[in-house]
């Protein structure tokens, strides 16, 4: 069924690229929704057909099925009847006028896919009382990573502070159909969510993440107080993190959709199971969230915390959409697993093996209570005694180093997830029609050649006939392909992006100690800070140098087997495509003769 | 070194195609000549670069080397200076002031390619004396091919009468350098040659070939004059030619440019070797369009005679353009020698077999005098005693028959044609420029990752580069492969396009035999004719009826042998292709390890 669409940003097509310029306001009529990598194929009213981003056209759904209420853990892999309610929202006014709840109905179909050309960046959609959260300056991570370019992903959801309780969560709409955390008056465009993708929240309410943070670590007269620590060795490679003896792994798996307040409210759960225990627990995306926003002000000064997934993930259809979200929440967790200072953080321990509801709500209190985040991780690094104190000039080039690199690769993952893109819309659009219509034709030419009534025909046509049947299945193995492959290579450059735009932010921190501790000779000079404060701080940038280093050589070693890895997966799948082709073809070719 | 061009005929460009929409007098850069399939890759002025047809634009020439005479019998295969010289005329004034002799700098770069989608038809570039020709009716075979298609292949040249002598001859320029047959004044737009594409010259000069021609064959009161004989035999599928023992061959080959009036002006000839008497004779062009001229003329009645290569094909460099011709007139001469009655005429003979110069003009003397020609051959045809007559319903219903086919095969060529095209110009512009941008982004991240400092680094940036410089070959092989698959696809389509161009007016011929039959006892009743006179004339439809069907047999026979042929030449070279890939990339993910 072809569904009518409103443009909701003009659209200048490419020449050359099968693209189709929309105005903003048009209404056209998508013909295929399937082409994936963050495009539809759409037509408009003077008939002309043509790819646009799925983010810049808003599907215009019927309002069928509003009224009917999901059951309570429907497998709905299995039923395709909910997705006809999945375009409907249910919603109840919790009282809170400035976040009006009328979910947006692009908030999904429109959902930012992050390979698309703009980042969306579909920030509020997940907390209603985010307009209650302190608006700081959007310096700070943010803007650094507006530094590096527009299409960063950013954080796409606002802070949960520590005050939000699960009775408060309990009345919030998630997975992708809660409110917009931003009233219709803030958007431009007669309500349209334009607004949004230019709305950033600042993170600087973390103790010590704004760039005059360090201070809060470089000038702390106490040390740690609890046991925790954070040792660094001397490994093969340079500074490393205690890495674990045996590798966690979390498989995400199981979505089931579940609801409350008589069915009014639906919600995806996923199940989660550590190799540890073996023991699945179930998370809601919103859980998932916390933790993020947990690990975020935990270790974000050192580790780049990948965002999660975008809450509106590529995919309208209710299945698809699950299915992505889970694949890539899957990848998040994995990343998160092999990662040995968060595998072994308490918070993330108790995320994947609290043993009940009691467990998890004790564990999640006292994650929020936390004193050692943002820059006071640093204070329960502990580089081992063979790692002499670095002088600020090794730990600048070292800074300076990692700077360059994380931005070099950023361009080259910005890169080849546009040529990807590229890519992947031509596999899946003029190629595939263009091996269609020769196959087409060889079929045409031969039901001609069987009109001739000339005696053994057949010879030639019935293998023509095959030839050109082999061409269509190319053609079909042409538009397929995409998914098979080059799928997974963007998503692992995708979750790179996301890395590395991280690593702004986290620089920025070593950036600003640094500066800190430069002006050391200044500050003791003007009575600021004491001589022995000043070797202190010096001695601090050195333990932060040590776990960014430690961290790098973490990046790269998981950076080298990633790649490696998919670029195996690509090509396997790359020859296995070449060579299927081939041998189709040499099947059609074994069928002609020359008498 | 980039052109400027003229455009000739506005373009519009078709989306998603790779083309560029341009106006008539616009001057635009050609950044890529050797696309083939007929376009060009053209810049306009404001930078946006797309595919053009061939045929719409006009280079530039500089007018450097104007002066310098290209020697005599120089093989300019091995010779690139005689290319710049190729691209200024030479002409003297030879007192016919209606021809001017300035050649259009546009009959060869401009060249009429066959594939692309309007035929610029481009006669009258090679007699100077055509205006001199009767100018009769418009009708006739030309109209009937304008029936079919503005895109058949008409005539390219105008009918060279007997009249011509080789002296004429020698006064002209051929090659595709002669002088344009029409004043510049009946051009437009400033003595551009848009008029000539729809200039047409009326073939019905030949005794009979009008469509009220079959009267001089059907009512002829005198039998055939000389010995000629072209019996017909019932073979396996019905009535057949007959067919020589041996299987006569012609080699064409080693291309040499001659000149004569001291370098004034000059030619190439062709080598032409019979496998019979395995001597070689020379021809130049013209020589072959006499020929086609006299088996027009004689069979062109029961015979699809299939046109020469256009003057002008593709191919803007001498070189190419030579070689191009070259393999179109083997190609046309293969399939005249595959022709039992055409391979057998004393003027096909005569043409590959001249002993020496007195022999040829003797035999062209007498070939110019012949009068069993136009519907007069069919005096000759003798279908064999086992062949009853036919009535007049099986006459009519084996012409239509014939009539359906061919315009159904004409449809189907003309749309594989259509496809083949727009798959060139894929694989030859977007196609490996995607390629080629992948295999940059690998080796660029490849280049980034280099510069990590980490060690181990090598043992992915190697495979990664590797497998960066694959895509790069692949670009380099896709945009090749077209020339060593397609190519022969299409020009056996082209051939057939041809042959099938003709089959209008010989079947026109037999359709207006059975109206004249039809008439029989009307013509009878009114004393036209009598009884016994109306008896022969169904005789005489019936004899036409075999020969048609002989000669449909012969078409049916070579068509599943040519079809059967280019198909396998095709997928064979496809699999290559394809194989050839899948081993490169084989090679590419052996590079990979995962540690």
């Amino acid at each position: 069924m072809a569904s009518k669409a409103k443009v909701l940003y003009e659209f200048v097509a490419e020449p050359g690229n099968n693209e189709l310029s929309v105005n903003e306001g048009e209404i056209v009529t998508i013909t295929n929704q399937s082409i994936g990598g963050g495009w539809v194929e759409a037509q408009n009213s003077r008939g002309e057909v043509g790819l646009v981003p799925e983010d810049y056209v808003q599907i215009i759904h019927s309002q069928s099925g509003g009224g009917s209420v999901p059951p309570l853990d429907l497998s709905f892999f299995d039923s395709h009847a909910s997705t006809a309610t999945s375009s409907t929202t249910h919603q109840v006014d919790m009282g809170q006028p400035e976040t009006p709840d009328t979910a947006s109905p692009d908030e999904k179909t429109n959902g930012s896919d992050p390979w698309a050309a703009f980042t969306t960046d579909a920030s509020g959609g997940f907390s209603n009382n985010w307009a209650a959260q302190p608006q700081g300056t959007e310096t700070g991570r943010t803007s650094t990573h507006e530094a590096w370019s527009s299409s960063v992903q950013s954080h796409p959801q606002a802070y949960q502070g520590p005050g939000a309780d699960d009775d408060e969560w309990d009345d919030e709409w998630d997975d992708g159909k809660s409110t917009g955390g931003y009233t219709e008056e803030g958007g431009e465009g007669g309500g349209l969510n334009r607004g949004a993708a230019s709305m950033k929240i600042s993170l600087n309410k973390f103790p010590g993440f704004s760039k005059s943070g360090p201070d809060l670590y470089l000038l702390s007269k106490q040390g740690p107080k609890g046991k925790e620590k954070l040792p660094i060795y001397r490994g093969e490679v340079g500074p490393v993190w205690l890495y674990p003896e045996g590798q966690l792994d979390c498989v995400v798996a199981d979505p089931k959709k579940g609801s409350k307040l008589y069915g009014l409210k639906s919600y995806i759960e996923y199940q989660v199971t550590p190799n540890t225990t073996n023991r699945p627990v179930n998370h809601r995306y919103k859980h998932f969230d916390w933790l993020y926003e947990r690990l975020l002000e935990k270790f974000g000064s050192v580790i780049p915390i990948p965002c999660l997934p975008d809450k509106q993930v590529t995919g309208r259809f209710e299945e698809e959409f699950i299915k992505m979200r889970m694949e890539r929440l899957q990848g998040w967790m994995t990343r998160m697993c092999r990662h040995p200072v968060i595998s072994s953080s308490d918070v993330f321990q108790l995320f994947h093996s609290y043993k009940d509801e009691k467990d998890w709500k004790t564990g999640k209190r006292k994650a929020e209570k936390d004193e050692t985040v943002g820059v006071m991780v640093f204070s329960v690094i502990e580089p081992e005694e063979t790692l002499p104190d670095l002088d600020l000039l090794e730990v600048e080039q070292k800074c300076e180093q990692f700077s360059r690199f994380t931005k070099a690769m950023d361009d080259g993952v910005k890169d080849l997830l546009n040529v990807g893109q590229e890519h992947w819309k031509r596999c899946t659009g003029p190629l595939p029609k263009e091996y269609q219509r020769i196959g087409k034709a060889f079929q045409n030419l031969s039901s001609v050649f069987n009109s001739s009534g000339y005696e053994g025909e057949a010879t030639l046509t019935d293998a023509l006939t095959a030839a050109g049947k082999t061409y269509e299945d190319i053609a079909q193995m042409v538009a397929e392909q995409p998914k098979k492959d080059l799928h997974f290579l963007m998503e692992t450059n995708n979750e790179y992006k996301g890395l590395l735009g991280c690593f702004p932010e986290t620089i920025g921190v070593h950036k600003a100690a640094i500066e800190k501790v430069k002006e050391g000779d200044k500050l003791v000079a003007a009575s600021k800070i004491t001589a022995p404060e000043k070797i202190t701080m010096t001695k601090r940038a050195s333990t932060m140098s040590y776990a960014l280093q430690a961290e790098m050589n973490h990046f790269h070693s998981n950076r080298i087997y990633d790649y490696n890895r998919v670029m195996q997966l690509y090509l396997e799948e790359q020859i296995k495509f070449y060579e299927t082709i081939a041998e189709k073809l040499r099947h059609a070719h074994g069928q002609f003769t020359t008498m």
